[in-house]
């Protein structure tokens, strides 16, 4: 009989929860030193929920099963309508802005590929009440706070950045009819991700007019404002943008985005920022990616509050920093602090007892332990030198080594990289333990 | 439109979730500073591999769902299973003893009821490859680690501890035969949940023989070996028994347990020491309960290995510290540690760009962070007194006041508890903040 976990899912070893744990670390410490603060909900929902957001199309990517009384429900394949559904709930005692981050455990019932599996960790920050493009600057600067703290400068990757409400206005002087903005935004999302006969295809089918076509093409290679204000003029619209831009410049982070008018985001949800993050040297999926969705609360049955937020992932991250060799260096080797032997062949001790070696050992470990020392013990009755090899095993710092020293209120202590000794007094031990 | 959570379910506010992490962070920490690693493996597992050890009846109590292959699937109810298949799967290249922990979301599809959700959190402890009682003792007092580290002493809880070895030549000195043995157990382990002539009738229909009812139920009531070793004589099963209570009172621990032959476990797959730690004050349910295992990953496939471990879940818990009074106090209040505040009417600075004080904050803030410091700063261009509101309801230790001085390189440095401000040269604090 052989057992396997099911395609698309993780087993964490020892080894790959250490990797696990230290990204998810990271991304809370970031979260909580800009102000953040963490919030979770619940693994499954309501089928119905995820349907606000992301349309019957989503269906098909969710794992989906039902309570006792055969209502719907689905493992959740993104966090941002549990987040407004949570919100709306408590809208009224929520001090504004409400400046929320979460590590939720995500799921899609999709073919797994590289850097997207079924089972995952994605990083969530949201700031909501908040107009201003400032928010969204302050989302993409704690996005890049995290980024550099790992290890990652522009050299490595770039925040393709653009708007929304200057997409809407450039379709619209293009003279593409607002009822068509829907169905394009998802086409030019898939601009990297077509052949380009393929997208040029598309474009054409959904607006019958190959000079539209063209000007949309055209649009989407152009690099700057300047370029885009030479084709269609200064529209207010892209106010919001450039000063997204003017504000990211004074904050010194220029060096990490690039305006892009082919950043889109698919999801019809979105209404002004926009931004995806891309490791530069490959063909990787986005690292990051997120924006502004002013609507999303008010379409959960709450009040208009204005919103913005951005989701990593942990999939794609975890292959760019072990591309970039910031992975396996960065993880603590800590182990064991401490790992106390005995001397099996000595008495046992004169205490009130008669006190075996190993109890006296696991009693010693045990204050180890109550002083936050990370500390343990062979349960086997070895030799001394099989306990100082398991203490080399588990990567100890220090081995104790009880034996017949101890009588005497000493004890040996062996420092496992040097392999020198030292006999110490245990009142001297312990006092420097406690201080 | 009014969205809800799925009953037995639960959101996690922002103080919810300090909650839920303070008790996880202490189940963490107290695992490793006994040794032990972490693992996890995926939410969801194929149903098959949860019937293995718990049987056909596992299944109602399961939430099931399907990959796109339409193979049947199943949101783990335990950790154990994927801890047996993980195991076995790498059995010749991981190092004995296995001393892992988790603390897995686990999911049961029943009726929620008081510290019993459909969603909710375990910690688990498993020693795998050591026979010796040792391995069982060091489960309990690791256990009981955590338990005195948030404040619970002999006063508030009991260890009740058994044996199956003790139990099955009891029963078997009875004159129960073997093969009634598995639903024998089921049936003692409700003892406590049934009424007294619920449990006789049980009693009754199984056994057919009401001088072996009266045997069982006398048996269940002793209170320490020397009444067993009176009815039945001593023997040799007795032994792991005495053993690890002779050694948990050297551990000094005596106070915290108790033995209790009515500790039965009801699953079949226990061998050894079985344990249920319990509130004495309260009807809650078990706080924690294990004990050993030693054919289970045999069961699994696997070699025979013996193995040890322990469960405690997050809702009983969180009761009962409550009912304590152990659980707010025991809550970090730390807050922010600075908040950026700006004079908003004060002129640009003489900076090369001119810089507003909203970006001058924001740079300061940025430096506080980037030296790991908790910062938040309004995103709205208010009055500074409506600034040291949202700092104080922000629970910021001190505020950062940007104004006509930081021209002349000094900020005004407000402690938020007693009011106080001082003038500060930025050089000096940026000096401090490093040190």
């Amino acid at each position: 009989m052989k057992i396997q976990p099911v395609k698309g899912t993780r087993d964490f070893y020892p080894p790959d929860m250490a990797r696990r744990n230290w990204i998810i670390d990271g991304w809370k410490k970031v979260s909580v030193r800009n102000g953040f603060e963490e919030y979770d909900g619940p693994i499954f929902e309501y089928l119905k929920m995820f349907q606000i957001k992301s349309g019957d199309e989503i269906v098909d990517q969710l794992f989906s099963l039902k309570d006792r009384g055969g209502r719907d429900l689905a493992l959740r394949p993104e966090i941002t309508p549990t987040l407004a559904r949570m919100v709306n709930q408590q809208i009224n005692s929520l001090p504004k802005p409400i400046k929320w981050f979460s590590v939720p455990r995500l799921f899609r019932a999709e073919r797994p590929q590289k850097g997207r599996l079924r089972e995952f960790f994605q990083w969530n920050i949201d700031i909501i009440g908040v107009d201003d493009v400032l928010a969204d600057a302050e989302v993409i600067l704690t996005t890049l706070d995290y980024l550099e703290d790992v290890g990652l400068t522009p050299d490595d990757i770039v925040v393709k950045i653009s708007s929304r409400k200057m997409l809407a206005a450039v379709l619209n002087e293009i003279g593409i009819p607002a009822e068509s903005l829907e169905f394009l935004y998802s086409i030019l999302d898939k601009r990297n991700r077509l052949p380009a006969n393929a997208f040029e295809e598309m474009l054409i089918e959904l607006l019958e007019d190959s000079e539209m076509v063209r000007k949309v093409q055209v649009f989407m290679e152009l690099e700057n404002i300047q370029q885009i204000e030479g084709m269609f003029g200064r529209l207010e619209e892209f106010d919001e943008i450039v000063n997204l831009m003017h504000y990211l410049n004074r904050m010194g982070i220029g060096d990490y985005y690039r305006f892009d008018p082919s950043i889109v985001r698919g999801l019809a949800y979105y209404t002004g920022i926009v931004f995806e993050i891309y490791d530069k040297a490959s063909e990787l999926r986005a690292v990051a990616a997120g924006g502004r969705y002013d609507n999303l609360l008010k379409d959960f049955g709450g009040p208009p509050i204005p919103a913005t937020g951005m989701g990593m992932g942990d999939c794609v991250l975890e292959i760019l920093l072990r591309e970039k060799g910031l992975l396996e260096v960065q993880l603590s080797k800590r182990g064991l602090d401490f790992f106390v032997a005995y001397v099996p062949s000595i008495m046992a001790f004169e205490d009130e007892h008669k006190s075996t070696p190993f109890e006296v050992a696991a009693r010693f470990a045990r204050i180890l332990r109550k002083n936050d020392r990370n500390v343990d013990l062979s349960y086997k009755f070895t030799s001394l030198a099989k306990q100082l090899k398991q203490a080399s095993e588990k990567n100890a710092e220090k081995c104790i080594i009880i034996g017949e020293e101890f009588k005497e209120n000493n004890l040996v202590v062996k420092d496992m990289a040097t392999g020198e000794q030292e006999l110490v007094n245990i009142e001297e031990f312990l006092s420097k333990l406690k201080s």
